[in-house]
């Protein structure tokens, strides 16, 4: 049999990135990347106002064309490689990433009337505007529908799909009132490249609706439009233009037009696979299954598991989305994470150590340290914690220091700090009976730290096995592509051709991994002493008491 | 009446200065400092143990010559100076740092048996070598006599003088038996300058004895033969060397002898002061008085207080020294202290930043903050806290960093935990009825930071008055001078014409008071929390087992 090919296309946040994979191997034959043209690397930002952030959809189109075209002229340098044979296409995006759109569907973005209004643009993951109505959403959820916070950890972000059009309605009505409906970035690109423009036809994920707008088969899909309704008459009206079925990867959402295939330079009526979110691509390009855990560790982390449907799995306080099928068909998929990782370490090198250390160099020193050497110990909050206490005005904390501790002894319990965060949301996993057996690494840290790598495996007692691939995003998308595309049956089938780990895995050091476990008992007095609202000697309320000062001070 | 002179002796860590001061006006007309030539900048270090520091007698001897030439010569500038209208001589040193004397009175430093022997030289204060005896001492007077223990505020230190001899009998005993008694450096530079050399002549000062040595007239001097006996016989035997009764600054100790004048080119018979400690007489210079708390902030900070005699001064947990006397003639002397003042900024400046902020740029960003505006809060303990925990195993803690902390809002946060360490100190005092209602400064910072001096004054909410003179030690030391020599009949009269404090002084700034009001609750929550063995909901022990933890991990 021809080899075919599936191509996978990863939006970021700064950048959209096409991969050409054999279906057979996983080989990764060509790639490109677009940089979007618009605001700062590709981000509309107001200069009064910190939390929004905003992307123009023309970007996310003209970034199809030359990222595909760019991947393609790539992998025609591979001997062999024949265009003819795309079967499949797969997208993933960052989200909750939602777009307003008109009753044509067409974004508001890309017509006259909103043309340059910011309300109209994709409001972008990382959007913290619609705080206050997060807030409110979370609250109201409380009084009238905890379940829907059960899915979600028991708080709604403002990072989510309804805070954000709830937050459109509130402070530009005229957007709000000229959107007939809202997408998410990852089911807007499979339908308009399949020329679905009708919003009625426009097939939304499960990955995007389960985690970030409480929908959930329990309660026959999006929250009630009594619910929404009370929040804003206006999003009753939007929820009457949502679907009550959502698709996970591999449902074919379309096929590629005529139009798009040829300014795409793919064959017409190419399978396109419903879409998905980054991590969550990211994790099935990593080999996700049964008892894996793939942690996806750049400036933030991302913690993707699955379980199987037929597993009965509770509620697991803490954790911020547990959706059926939202990584896998058939299994629910867990979504946790870390606010700041490599963050964390850029924070001191960048900003406390500005053109002085540099991560080499403080890893050269960090490295020669044993486990507990330094007497230091921190909290991972810098940037609030996301799992499993999903609270964002946490703030950082270091104990133990002298007036010797060196910055290699502050690097590497940074670098701790992130581990013991790690442990503890593999300690919740486990405590709701969601067995961890092997833990996959990908992104930019775990290519790049050996350290950090070793930390991780002698704070967790665990092996780090590291994705063969350095775009595992990328690489996902194009299994959910082959898959979409007929290559083959199911992702079990895709991750055993296309998915590999690296030889080498780190293992935990028995005497570290002994230093760690009384460090990590320390760690996790301080976690519960000022990140827990429920122990009776709890310190909780001094880094939100500060914050709250803080706030005041700037204001004065 | 023609003017008269004093000279005060200032013996520091590196060296020691002498001052020639105008009785009737404090006016300082000469000074110079010699540094001691022994060992590194004047201490003689360990290699195998960094608890170690001694420093060699001569260099005390060859000192009190260089450094009183010295300032005479520089004197003669000034028209009118006389040096034979030089009434009194006064001495400070370090302590607790005893030397070891043969029968004879001879240091056994500089006796050909002994003479390069580590354990045969001043032991300076600093020397921490004793630390086991010291908790051996701690444990059998908190048995037996724990009204030894409540006049140094629970705890006996490796600092002080029966843990370094007990030391000296257990390590070096051909050393300690050769010693027919020890005498604090700033009771032997008085005696050796006037020719008492008798060790049964040699007077006792009070601030040594009752600040160090558990010397207290309510149980008739040092503490009873049989308790030193039971930790080591050989204390027994040194105990009945010394004398019953202990001399304030102002006695006269006894009168130059004809060759120390020639040497040093003084009248014969010039009255010499009893000595005291520096920070004792630094708060003398500053101008000490009822309701006069005196700070001298360097790289570490020390804080005296007087109440008088009459007053009923119960014992004050927490506060190292109470002492009748100690200070000032007539009046209690309280001492207390911060570990690490100075000594933060530098950790900051020269180990967090190396080569690159400097105190200066960090200070232009740090003033430019509100109070509360960084949203940090740290704890002044990287190394350890002395007053009113007392505890040298306590460290630092920094709370509240985000992705967005600067160098200036640590360094600010830094400044404002030693701060807040100061406002507890005063708490402590006025709690138990030593009213503070003057504050006066002295030391490098003082001088140095116009931000810590508004600083503090905002956090404690008092002004914050600074010390004319720049070299408070060697003024105080003068003034004794100046009373033993009968220049003023009391040191209110001595103090009232010499000392005066700065024009500039630092008001409270209501707004930033009512800020660092909140702060400060807050800092004393984690203060208790981590600090105090008391609170139920303590987590006292996170830092000691990261120290044990530590303590392994490098003994590995």
């Amino acid at each position: 049999m021809a080899n075919s090919y599936a191509i996978g296309l990863d939006y970021g946040t700064n950048s959209v990135r096409a991969l050409v994979v054999d279906t057979a191997n996983g080989a990764e034959l060509g790639t490109h990347v677009f940089s979007y043209p618009h605001g700062e690397a590709g981000i509309i930002l107001d200069p009064n106002d910190p939390n929004a952030a905003r992307q123009h959809p023309q970007d996310y189109l003209d970034g199809a064309v030359a990222a595909i075209r760019g991947a393609l002229d790539d992998a025609t340098k591979s001997a062999g490689f024949d265009a003819t044979r795309i079967v499949g296409l797969g997208v993933d995006t960052t989200g909750s990433t939602p777009i307003p759109l008109n009753a044509e569907g067409v974004p508001l973005a890309l017509t006259d009337a909103f043309k340059d209004h910011p309300a109209a643009m994709a409001w972008l993951w990382k959007d913290h505007t619609g705080h206050a109505e997060a807030a409110e959403i979370t609250q109201l959820a409380a009084r009238q529908h905890p379940e829907y916070l059960a899915k979600c950890g028991g708080g709604y972000s403002s990072e989510w799909f309804w805070s954000k059009l709830l937050r459109c309605a509130r402070v530009a009505p005229k957007v709000f009132n000229a959107a007939h409906t809202w997408v998410e970035h990852a089911d807007w690109m499979p339908a308009i490249l399949c020329g679905i423009t009708a919003p009625a036809g426009i097939k939304r994920c499960i990955c995007a609706a389960g985690h970030k707008a409480m929908f959930h088969p329990d309660w026959g899909g999006y929250p009630s439009a009594e619910f929404l309704g009370a929040l804003d008459p206006g999003l009753a009206r939007v929820r009457a233009t949502l679907p009550n079925t959502a698709y996970a990867v591999g449902h074919v959402a379309g096929r590629l037009t005529a139009e798009w295939a040829a300014r795409l330079g793919l064959p017409e009526g190419t399978p396109v696979s419903a879409g998905a979110f980054d991590a969550h691509l990211g994790a099935v390009g990593s080999g996700i299954g049964p008892g894996v855990l793939v942690k996806i560790i750049g400036t933030s982390a991302c913690d993707i598991m699955t379980a199987p449907l037929a597993q009965a799995v509770p509620d697991i306080p803490g954790l911020c989305g547990i959706v059926p099928e939202s990584v896998l068909p058939g299994a629910y998929g867990f979504e946790a994470g870390q606010s700041a990782v490599g963050d964390l370490f850029n924070w001191f090198v960048n900003v406390v150590q500005p053109g002085n250390g540099s991560h080499e160099s403080l890893t050269l020193g960090a490295e020669q340290l044993k486990p507990g050497e330094s007497g230091l110990l921190a909290l991972d909050w810098n940037n609030g914690n996301r799992t499993i206490l999903i609270d964002p005005r946490l703030t950082g904390l270091m104990l133990g220091m002298t007036l010797h501790s060196t910055p290699a002894e502050i690097y590497r319990a940074l670098v701790e700090a992130t581990a013991f965060g790690a442990r503890t949301i593999i300690g919740r996993l486990e405590e709701y009976g969601v067995q961890v057996d092997r833990i996959v690494c990908c992104g930019g840290i775990s290519a790049k730290s050996r350290m950090v790598m070793q930390i991780y495996a002698d704070v967790t007692g665990r092996p780090m096995e590291i994705s063969r691939s350095a775009q595992t995003c990328a690489l996902g998308a194009a299994m959910a592509g082959a898959v979409a595309g007929g290559a083959h049956p199911d992702f079990a089938a895709a991750s055993a051709a296309m998915t590999a780990v690296q030889e080498t895995r780190f293992e935990p050091i028995p005497a570290n991994a002994a230093v760690y476990d009384r460090l990590y008992g320390l760690y996790r007095r301080l976690h519960d002493l000022f990140g827990a609202t429920s122990l009776a000697e709890n310190q909780f309320d001094v880094m939100k008491t500060l914050l709250a000062i803080r706030d005041e001070a700037r204001g004065a």
